[in-house]
């Protein structure tokens, strides 16, 4: 296909060019309400392409959802696993509350049925958070900390932010640190 | 509106086979892949008046799921707050491993921005939940039982359910007793 055959060039420079209108239009009025012609608009390229390439618009805005939420951002190393935990609580509320990134969010739950490509990148976009959590859990366990379980931190911390985020009540920092303070306390 | 006109007649007739199109539907093939014409051929009725009721097939698939969702089934009653979310929990996990149920959930929070007519339908869905919560709760007061609040129900019993629903790994009814088993020691 011709949009594949030239990494690195303009096939490069058009993806970015892709990208960032969908990160714009999405934040700018939600996944829900953006088009591929809105896009191709947007980014100066032909609508015909972006099907050709993507598809399907939900596809594309899945594809870009993954990416910002995925985008590593230097993990917490404060010394103890209460700190790591505290600072990137607040980071991912932080995140939820702002709406470009609950946009983007919203995108990333709101896919079809288990089984299509949509529902095969939601578990991706978590693998990235259950892999921060992995490592800052083992350089706990390198200083003799005691830490929780992988799936303790999933199930009373990630959960309960990403709940509130998605009924209406996105987390307060106060709120985030709360939740640490009870997962480190049960262990 | 002439739909509105002959309520428990002809409408209501109508309505519930649209509602049961949709449920069948969705439960099918996911809520992304129904359209108002699919739904109004099952239901034999003309597409234009499903336009004119409900303006955006989004906006029908909200209603059937807040509907589905919301249905009150009777809330358990064992004698203990332990044994009550116990059962309450396991009927909410059974339901997310159900294809029909979780279609059901994903459509409800597969919802565009806050603020248009879908989202305010979602924190609605919810609570109910939190009205069934509720009502276990002050059960278990007036037995003289010490229960733990509202919010951490809601955080560390329906969230990390919600969650697995959500990102792949429906919760088994051993994972949704382990859950009240902490909540309960935790208070």
């Amino acid at each position: 296909m011709a949009v594949k055959s030239r990494p690195g060039g303009r096939t490069a420079r058009t993806k970015e060019a892709v990208f960032e209108a969908v990160a714009a239009l999405v934040a700018e009025r939600g996944h829900a309400s953006v088009s591929m012609t809105d896009i191709a608009d947007h980014a100066g390229v032909a609508a015909t392409s972006l099907y050709r390439r993507w598809g399907d618009v939900r596809v594309l805005i899945m594809e870009v959802a993954t990416e910002q939420l995925m985008r590593e951002h230097p993990l917490p190393d404060t010394g103890s696993l209460a700190g790591d935990l505290r600072k990137w609580a607040r980071k991912i509320a932080a995140g939820l509350r702002d709406p470009a990134g609950s946009s983007f969010f919203q995108a990333l739950v709101a896919t079809a049925m288990p089984g299509d490509q949509q529902s095969k990148m939601r578990p991706a976009a978590m693998q990235s958070r259950l892999g921060q959590i992995e490592t800052m859990l083992e350089r706990a366990r390198r200083r003799g900390e005691k830490p929780p379980a992988l799936a303790d931190v999933m199930d009373h911390l990630l959960a309960p932010l990403y709940m509130r985020a998605l009924f209406g009540t996105p987390a307060s920092d106060a709120f985030a640190e709360k939740l640490v303070e009870r997962l480190m306390k049960e262990g």
